[in-house]
């Protein structure tokens, strides 16, 4: 993508200038961030409660195909990934370090597209990059980022923590990733066939942006907070909705059923699958990269949260562990397959 | 290696199974650690005094070459990086996570050598290995670590305390990294011309050691709280004397005066230089990876270190902002050069 462009190599900048061109104009906002770039290690100050740590790796031809997805969005979607991790503790993430290795086919006009997007990550969830490694790469884009955040003993969530009869809920909407990615695959293929074609993405904007730009929850701890609930239990779904909810189970030694029919999508995932001959639920309980959490709420808070449209009590749990099942739409009840939607490419965070 | 044996391939083990099998063996004893591996983030107990936080990537054919490098002394080393940013911070590391993406060449023993290291790197060092994550790659080996540490905020030590006529100080000896990898490269271009050739290398055994096992100086940061020193300034080691003396000098804006004669090195070191018709000084100055710590210690306390085998006065800073020299063996004064002793593929830490 900046092949027609005048392009500045990284050799240009020298091993340390690159660093300090690329993270200027990073602020640094957090009251907990004492110091950040520039030394041997960034120094925080986590005095109060407890801090939450997890990371994530993503790489070109694994996690991301560079062909149709453009580096700011990239950017903005590694450090999201992360803070979806801290969210999912029921924390707020704070700091962040970002590394990144790069080919020489890259130049820095990639990275600059690349940060801006960390940039915008770091805006709007109101984190600081406090440090990071910048390397060169044999082939290809390689990113790792460690998320870190804060929240009061008691108000964290483990996975652990789902009883029999509490309700599973889930928030927002479900697969639209996983169908957004189904379309830029199919542009893609198009596009080799006829690249003059111009891709109509329009029709899919909801579930593209889902799978190129997605957002972290910060949305629903905040409101759990104000309707004062703290979930038993809770983890995003990264991995897909049936994977995660053996995650739950298996962590509460509990077991769960699900209502196929209470499965929130929006109507342009349930459309796309329908086009692309995928059957909707299958989208719903397999696509990852939703970035919704998941959570165990006891029955006593159902009032809190009923009709809410961020919140949608798909099931319960049951006190027979391990044996997850969904009630499909015809009523029949069938055992829940975990089934990640990726092979051997996925995380156990962190 | 791994090409005669019966081995494993890592899909028979399942996306979670293999985190599962690899990090079994991990002991949680650290107190800060309340929860470790298996939620969407560690969660940790920072309360007191000071977090330090700093990650480094490396990967296959940039940081090392498997050719010479044995997986449990990757495992070791890509640990030790991380710990001595962490002591240079004059913090004691607490945690780490690893985060590691293998092409499917890597058969399961392999990673087990990997974690294998990891695991001593953490036993010796009392970390806990709290998170991480594990992928496929297209090519290759990349490994990313974070490491975490706390400290008294009153004993932190950044790069930017150094004060005129402070003493330059460094710990243990220079170099042998750099010529134990010049050994290996060399032994690496026989193998080629000769497999039946068995290398000798008890010739080189402390080059060779400090290149594939180095160690974080955890023995240093332990002498200076025994001698009541707090250093006004200090880094590690990891990309040559010369180059670090400069980030010292710009971050502390002032300058400096080295001399030749007292920079500290191993008899081999200097022995296998002049086999390798390297000069001496020029391995010592930029040879990298030695992982020994480069400290501004105030005059007062001279005393206190004079003498000291692990600690090696080789000059001082002076108010001349970022001019740094060295006086040679003859007496003369020359401007001293920062040269990295490898391109665009080192860190600048955080």
């Amino acid at each position: 993508m900046f092949q027609n462009k005048n392009t500045t190599p990284l050799s240009e900048l020298g091993e340390f200038g690159l660093i300090d061109h690329l993270t200027k104009n990073f602020p640094l906002i957090h009251p907990s961030t004492h110091k950040g770039i520039g030394d041997d290690a960034a120094v925080m100050n986590f005095t109060e409660g407890q801090t939450v740590v997890t990371t994530d790796m993503m790489i070109e031809g694994i996690h991301f195909d560079l062909s149709y997805v453009p580096l700011k969005h990239l950017g903005y979607k590694s450090v999201i990934v992360n803070l979806s991790d801290v969210y999912a503790m029921n924390a707020h993430p704070t700091q962040i370090t970002f590394s990144v290795a790069v080919s020489n086919r890259f130049p820095l006009e990639a990275l600059e597209e690349l940060y801006a997007g960390i940039e915008l990550a770091c805006k709007n969830y109101k984190v600081d990059l406090v440090g990071g490694d910048t390397s060169s790469s044999t082939k290809g884009l390689i990113i790792s980022v460690t998320a870190m955040g804060q929240a009061q003993k008691q108000k964290i969530t483990y996975r652990s923590g789902a009883k029999p009869n509490d309700l599973l809920v889930v928030s927002g909407d479900l697969g639209g990733a996983y169908m957004g990615l189904q379309v830029l695959e199919r542009e893609k293929e198009v596009f080799k066939v006829n690249p003059n074609n111009q891709p109509d993405l329009a029709l899919y904007s909801y579930c593209v942006e889902r799978q190129l730009k997605p957002e972290a929850r910060k949305d629903v701890i905040e409101l759990m907070e104000e309707l004062g609930i703290v979930p038993n239990a809770m983890m995003d779904i990264s991995d897909g909705l049936s994977s995660e909810i053996f995650h739950l189970c298996k962590a509460s030694r509990v077991g769960c059923t699900v209502y196929e029919e209470k499965l929130p999508a929006d109507p342009q995932t349930s459309g796309t699958a329908e086009e692309f001959k995928i059957n909707s639920s299958t989208a719903l309980l397999n696509g990852g990269e939703d970035y919704e959490l998941l959570m165990a709420i006891r029955t006593e808070e159902y009032e809190k949260i009923k009709g809410h449209p961020l919140l949608t009590p798909i099931g319960h749990f049951t006190d027979q562990k391990d044996d997850c099942n969904m009630v499909t739409g015809l009523g029949q009840s069938i055992p829940l397959k975990a089934q990640g939607w990726k092979n051997f490419n996925k995380d156990e965070s962190a």
